[in-house]
């Protein structure tokens, strides 16, 4: 039993000796020409200018919450503050370490693109494992850690409270890169765009649009920095939520008494949501060594293999580790864990389910499927017909997607209770949070795929940059398509598992509020804090989109200035450079502007609620959770479905390039810039972090 | 006390003699050219054809409700069977009356047009003050006689239910009106510009077009029936919600006895919501009859005018009404409403909200504020930013809509309960019950000036497709302006009512099942009605959006076929004409056809849900009613705001009409239109339809 936490921190130092190794393979491929390595250099520059300037606003933010958790009076207390600050260093190096690879990997695949995509695909697929291992592996290493650390000085009960501010810790590096990188990467495409291709004419990635650049290092700082801190987050969070929850209901529900008490026989309990992390990380450490880029097999098929080994293993080993743990039912309090099977099944529910959802983004989302196909017609009739097309494909989407969630609660619920030979009972909740477990157990492996696509894109704008040869742009325009698919699976785990994860910890909020907190529906309280809370998704996203639309305004302005100062720019005469740091600079500075008014929002206001009545902030987080996931799933898929209806058309449908449905289709496309890449995937980590720190300072609200 | 529904009957008869004076006025007045006789006759035809049809297919539906009430065991069978009945029919009767006079209206006013806006404008307000008139007479009449007549016979707690069974049958009738009309309205507005404008090269309401009548049809069908069918069960609601609420809470508050022995006793309190019904009724008469069309006065102002006598009166009617119910401060049960005057501040609390509401919601969509302005900017960048632009603000625009619904929960639930000198105490839902119906007591004359509009709109379609002089289409587009700007206020009152007394509704729901209904949301059950709820307006907004488009390409495909095979159609030939008739029979079909998924769902939802599980339909409510009222307001606001930045553009800002701006601008209003128009409106019946059915048959359920 107690040996799970150190196999933990075994799992997690064989993950990031992995990165290690990866990175190793990575760093000494050949960068190309001279021209690839100045412009991998210039991507790489401003990529990681942002994020120190990033890390230097948010450490501000950080430091404060540093010392509000030092003087509040939640539990846990001085350690709670300690652990905060290695949730949000630990994140920080995550993404500092997976960036910097990522970067270097792009001009590396670019120039392995020259020589076919059997060399390209797995050293893209390196550079997304080292984000993906180090992400996993520091988030593991850092709960168990902390866990083993603090558990014999402060008990256990006060120990996961100083795991649930680990998780804070790291929300809050997620919240801000997210928002940050998101507002970032679309500022700089849309603003790139706009300019060059609609009023100079010129291609998408020509070196004469002085914010090629720029977009370029937006594709590092949103999709490989911000998704990075996001499943950082999401993978901390997954494992924090159930730990806690465990620790909070096991008391309550097998003896009534305090955890301190119990805690002798619930062990196996509170150890097990960590077992199954190490478990998952070993398997997704497997999975990813099935990768190897063999030739004359298929590429996707490659890929797909190392998630589903991954998969298989996860289940194999789940079922393995759980009744060895729980070997001959063992009795908790006055309850026997008769079945304890049913435990694994809750985790096997959890990840067939974030599977699932990511099935069914995929169905919406890509171009062999009804609803793009859909949108793509709809573009014969114009903008205005393909939108509203996309808006009500996007939002038929939640259909599924809430009905896999749904279904997922209500059988982890039944299984949780069918363990302990009575289904039904509330203590089913265990089994709620050991579906979020079971949904981020393969993290690493899926990070690995998810951050492969930028990497992959980067590729072929390098390509394009460095006047490669149009083949080799052939081959990374393959490499990157196969991204978009398999990234679609890794959205559904992130923003299936949010739901799940806001929801134990939701429950965890309320069990630590105990009597104090009336979470009827009836409440005038709750009634009011239902509708705040259901608004704030709606207004994060408004905010988010408008900032999208300030940055790329700013953007706009000094792309024009640079065509109509610099002569024979737009000529592309030898010699004449555009820029771009300029460009850089203006979007960088443009989103750390706007990233602070929603990323403080999102702290301060369940602060403000909570403070003011408790049963509020009840509702507030109900309606947030429930209303911010559905808008999740709603944008996502919105983005991603005009993206590819615009895909397709280019590919030859309607006319292909060049026609009104093919400008149409674009219209789409951009609009869907924010919805997919900004606002979208801040709503996963805007409930999460309303919901744990909500959990973290209950006990200074009561 | 007992003459309260008497003084009821009074109003509502009043209130239909004025509807008939109105309605003699109107059809007195000159029809015009031959060609403008001809016109509106088909105009007439058109939409008294769709309306026909409608209520045949709605009957079955009608009828099946009808029997399932007889047959399932809900409490007052089988009055509430017939009281279901005749809330449907007197629906249906404001809706054909109201409907008929607006389709008079609309060629008299445009020949009116000729002599002067002032001449012009009270007869547009006439025929929308009939339908008004007819709507509140109808709704307020149809519940004072069903408590009248049941209340000997059944006694009274279940003479309660049955008027509740009132409000299902007005529901009922909306719930098709609304969603059909708005398909109908916005297919046969999109498909016909599309064709038109785009492809053919024609201006809107050119006569050449063979949608021109599909589209002016659609704008009585969708903007006067589905309107007045919408606010006959806004109004109705409004006092069933307070009523039923108080005959549930009053029992339970007051002595925890059984309503039938309180009776005696707390009378007043449940006779309270019905007298305020009457006195608003006859604020709204005499408020109606200030506007006159005066010559050399704003006309802005008149209309205005009207509104605020009626809200000033009924203040002042409120207090003095309260005051003389209340004389004495009587006492209920062990309670002394030792403070009746604070029930009248409720009532004002409602009627403040709903104008504040109004008011947010002309400062989001009025192109006199930032928002619109800040549109109508970024269509300088295409239509992608206006698009971006126009849904941000949409979104941000539920910040004030719900921060003033909260304080108006949180204020008249205080009020409520200062009333018994006990703030904060549950009885203040009482309070909340009443802020509802203070929002819709001037109902008459709010909808008088809403469907002023539409006929305003169709006079001028009529003045274009007439050939009249373009002084006259100027007349009428000043009156049709003004009455955007008026309209926004009772949307305002119409969605923050749907949101105040849905809540009426829901917390009546939770009462009449008493304590077998456990609302926490930390229940499993409740968690997953909530998820599905919160989904609910998602599916909505996306299959309504669908059916647009569906019936929009249904449409397109018939006036490309016209064009392509009448020849000199498209040229102008004289005597050559399109086959109006064949437009209007597709727009019909097709939204006959494709209300019956969306209309069907919202009924059989609930009643699904909850024949499974009571606590999770809970959940399933409020998650409902929270993110309907969300989504309506976005999608009502970002509507609006892109059809008023493109009015904007079209008055010169950012190069006027022909500019890529402005086509830009053209983009966003077409997105806006299924938004503004059909999806967003549905939103408010979809949250009261699925309350109102939960609470007739929660006895059922349980």
């Amino acid at each position: 039993m107690t040996a799970v936490p150190y196999l933990a921190l075994i799992a997690s130092v064989l993950a990031l000796l992995l990165a290690y190794y990866f990175a190793k393979v990575v760093l000494r491929a050949d960068q190309g020409t001279e021209l690839m390595r100045e412009i991998g250099a210039a991507i790489r520059e401003g990529a990681m200018a942002f994020l120190r300037r990033e890390y230097r606003w948010v450490s501000v933010f950080v430091a404060a919450m540093f010392v509000l958790l030092l003087i509040v009076p939640i539990d846990g207390r001085p350690a709670a503050s300690f652990a905060y600050l290695m949730g949000a260093v630990l994140s920080s190096v995550a993404g500092f370490v997976g960036m910097r690879i990522a970067t270097a990997a792009n001009t590396r695949t670019a120039n392995a693109a020259r020589q076919g995509a059997a060399k390209a695909l797995p050293l893209a697929f390196k550079g997304g494992a080292v984000m993906g291992f180090s992400v996993a592996g520091l988030a593991l290493l850092g709960i168990s850690f902390n866990y083993l650390l603090w558990v014999k000085w402060i008990g256990v009960d006060q120990a996961f409270q100083v795991v649930a501010a680990f998780g804070l810790g790291a929300s809050s590096i997620a919240l801000f890169a997210r928002i940050g990188g998101g507002i970032y990467t679309k500022a700089a495409d849309v603003g790139g765009d706009l300019v060059g291709k609609v009023e100079a004419g010129i291609p998408e990635d020509d070196p004469r649009n002085p914010a090629t650049i720029a977009d370029a290092v937006g594709d590092n700082v949103g999709d490989v920095a911000g998704m990075g801190a996001d499943l950082f987050e999401s993978y901390a969070g997954s494992i924090v939520a159930p730990v806690v929850l465990a620790s909070l209901l096991v008391p309550v529900f097998l003896d009534g008494d305090s955890l301190a008490g119990s805690f002798g026989d619930a062990e196996g309990l509170l150890m097990y949501p960590i077992l199954i992390g190490a478990l998952g990380m070993i398997a997704s450490i497997i999975g990813a060594l099935f990768v190897r880029g063999r030739e004359g097999r298929s590429l996707s098929g490659q890929l797909h293999t190392g998630q589903y080994v991954a998969m298989a293993l996860t289940v194999v080993f789940a079922i393995v580790g759980t009744l060895v743990l729980f070997s001959g039912s063992p009795t908790f309090g006055g309850y026997e864990l008769s079945a304890p099977i049913f435990l694994a099944f809750t985790i096997i529910v959890g990840l067939l389910g974030g599977w699932a959802i990511g099935f069914t983004s995929e169905y919406f989302t890509s171009e062999h499927f009804k609803p793009v196909k859909g949108i793509a017609q709809q573009s014969e009739t114009g903008p205005a017909t393909v939108t509203i097309e996309g808006i009500a494909q996007g939002k038929l989407s939640t259909l599924p997607a809430v009905v896999l969630v749904v279904a997922m609660i209500g059988l982890s619920y039944l299984f949780g209770g069918m363990a302990f030979g009575d289904a039904g009972n509330e203590i089913g909740l265990y089994g709620v949070a050991l579906a979020a477990i079971g949904m981020l157990a393969v993290t690493g492996v899926i990070v690995a795929v998810d951050a492969y696509g930028p990497i992959a894109d980067n590729a072929g704008g390098i390509a394009e940059m460095a006047e490669l040869p149009p083949e080799v742009r052939g081959v990374t325009d393959s490499l990157d398509s196969l991204g978009n698919t398999t990234a679609a699976v890794a959205k559904g785990f992130a923003v299936g598992s949010a739901a799940v994860t806001a929801l134990a910890l939701f429950k965890s909020f309320s069990l630590t509020a105990g009597d104090q907190v009336l979470l009827d529906i009836n409440d005038t309280a709750v009634t009011i804090g239902l509708f705040l809370g259901a608004m704030t998704p709606f207004i994060f996203a408004a905010l988010t989109m408008s900032s999208v639309g300030r940055a790329a305004q700013a953007m706009i302005v000094e792309v024009r200035r640079q065509f109509a100062e610099i002569p024979g720019l737009r000529e592309g005469e030898p010699g004449v450079k555009p820029d771009s740091r300029r460009c850089v600079d203006i979007s960088t500075q443009a989103a750390l502007r706007e990233m602070l008014l929603p990323g403080g929002l999102a702290v301060v206001l369940p602060l403000v609620i909570g403070f003011i009545d408790v049963n509020a902030l009840g509702g507030f987080l109900a309606g947030a959770v429930v209303t911010g996931f559905l808008i999740a799933i709603y944008m996502a898929n919105s983005g991603g479905a005009w993206d590819n209806a615009k895909k397709y058309i280019e590919a030859g449908a309607h006319g292909g390039k060049g026609t009104d449905a093919h400008a149409a289709a674009v219209v789409g496309d951009t609009i869907g810039d924010p919805f997919k890449d900004t606002s979208g995937p801040a709503m996963n980590i805007l409930i999460k972090v309303m919901t744990i720190v909500s959990l973290v300072f209950v006990p200074a609200f009561l």
